[in-house]
């Protein structure tokens, strides 16, 4: 007798966001007005920051890069993203940052949707800069320069421009053929894309200076005498030990702003200064605990890394439109014997339930 | 113009093993040929011991459970288990453990497999025990005692059955249908089941004891006066803080082998003991640096509470019957820009390209 496998149980089948669908959730809504989605949820969550279980992200470092885990959870979901930093890859065909995640519920421990977040990561990445950027940078601003013009750059000059206000972008990067590319994608978006030959004319008349390489390795992007007083530097590039992005100096004379204090000393720009040199929790300043931006003279600077919460807030919101509009698929992914206890003969019927040899 | 979105390249592609794949691969090769195979490929990635990169696993606890991400690396490939364990599903209809897992490939950071765990854990943790009592237990043992008959217990059996030639398994549950449910699941394998009324008969004249419960407490299922002089105790059961199965005094008298020691430290029966107890690392048994058994009058105990390795070794396994066999279907999980740098582009594609809002 061979009976055949039984079909998996409602409670075998996890709710998996593939790339298309994850392309078909945000073209639905928007990128930009995603991006906006996103940001009010970090926002939000970084307002119950207490209630998040936090820990700085697991790496596995090795010659080529670096395979992390960023696990979170609130209570009541608990997120994981994979991420990988690979910087060699582009050179390959394959991209520098591929990810993925996970949300469950921490009642039953059980995974509720499995996500692509090679893309997501770039909208949450945009939208963690708007949120640090309503907070910390000039009000007044309407021009942004973005050096390094790769997969990050036009998520953050749309995020800006639709969130912010942000009416011009000044683009420059190493290899011009990255600068085309973004000032052709955010054509039709309504920003002045300005292309520019060099850091120094990019910087020309910004107030937000943003910083997106992807380089492995100690750069200076920016030296001291480039950026001037009142601007806000939102520095996403530097994100692993030993890859920085900024002069020491700038550091120095800026008030350094960060999401989560222990993971960003070891990956951030910060990596540069000594342990005790103050940064503000951004949180705090959300949460109206610390200040912000308190000078039309001040030189604010968001060492950004990325942390677990956004991937978090991001997943949640990926959660309830993957459920609204039905993009998904199932995945056979939990094993859900009839009795619980009866893992073996679930698996020994799942053969057909052929003799043992 | 709404252009179709482009069709996933195969670098976006990652294998997927689902429940049903696992139990056909698994069966393919049968029960305890599979239970068997990963315990070589756990011995011999013992034996290799000093190139993984090693961590203890990264916990987040809740009231109900723990949900946990297990990485590890041996420099060519990357792997991870997420796993939960929460006790009060059984009486919900869900598992008290369910599993699933990643192996990706360092030099890219690109994941190659995602594959349910929930079965392969089970067949690991018992093809673990089997690796332990080889350089262990008493050479002439044929009589295993397993007290607690949930989902372990059959895998313990048939494994122990298979490569160590244990002949009778003699079992005991505080709920008399788990023992039921092992010893039917048990007929035909050869193996002589005595299903008992109490601990103290099940381990009468066994020289291994098994003892695999799921209660999430401190508990004492064998007591010091239970346990006679010689015998392999094979403790699986006490794998989180607060969750332990033995009488410390038992502890005491025994010598103890554990996987990972500051994972252990934490996790296993030796978080009664203090910190400075001396314990031997199970590797080093195997590599031949320590010794394992040294009498017969010994009691060994291994305080099991499982290790990243060990899912690494199981997920090879996976893999390489999974590329043999064709048995996984392709995830979309990946992606996969024709510029890697235009990523924006990609997503605004997938959306067929409209216009911005």
């Amino acid at each position: 007798m061979n009976p055949s496998p039984p079909t998996p149980s409602s409670l075998a089948m996890v709710p998996f966001v593939s790339v298309e669908h994850m392309m078909r959730l945000i073209n639905e809504m928007g990128i930009a007005e995603t991006i906006a989605a996103i940001a009010d949820r970090i926002e939000a969550d970084f307002l119950r920051w207490e209630r998040f279980d936090k820990v700085a992200r697991v790496p596995s470092h090795s010659e080529t890069g670096v395979i992390e885990l960023m696990p979170t959870s609130d209570g009541e979901f608990y997120g994981f993203k994979y991420v990988n930093g690979h910087p060699a890859n582009m050179a390959r065909g394959y991209q520098t940052v591929t990810a993925f995640g996970v949300l469950a519920r921490v009642d039953t421990g059980y995974p509720v949707m499995v996500s692509e977040m090679t893309i997501l990561t770039a909208l949450r990445t945009a939208a963690m800069s708007v949120v640090a950027a309503r907070h910390l940078a000039p009000k007044d601003g309407r021009v942004m320069a973005i050096i390094g013009n790769g997969a990050q750059c036009e998520f953050q000059a749309l995020g800006f421009h639709h969130c912010l206000g942000i009416e011009e972008v000044r683009l420059w990067d190493l290899e011009p053929a990255a600068t085309a590319k973004a000032a052709r994608n955010l054509r039709e978006t309504g920003l002045t894309v300005v292309a520019c030959t060099s850091a120094e004319a990019a910087i020309e008349g910004a107030q937000i200076i943003t910083t997106c390489t992807a380089d492995k390795r100690q750069a200076t992007i920016l030296t001291d005498n480039m950026v001037g007083a009142g601007v806000h530097l939102n520095a996403i590039g530097g994100d692993c030990p030993g890859k920085t992005e900024f002069h020491r100096d700038i550091l120095l004379r800026s008030d350094i702003f960060v999401e989560y204090a222990p993971q960003t000393r070891i990956e951030g720009e910060i990596q540069q200064l000594p342990a005790y040199h103050p940064v503000t929790d951004l949180w705090r300043v959300i949460a109206g605990q610390r200040p912000g931006r308190t000078s039309a003279h001040q030189t604010t600077l968001f060492d950004s890394v990325g942390f677990a919460t956004e991937d978090f807030s991001a997943l949640c919101h990926i959660y309830d439109e993957m459920r609204r509009t039905g993009y998904h698929t199932e995945l056979d992914l939990l094993a859900d014997p009839d009795d619980p206890r009866d893992l073996f003969g679930m698996v020994r019927r799942g053969g057909g339930g052929q003799s043992f040899r």
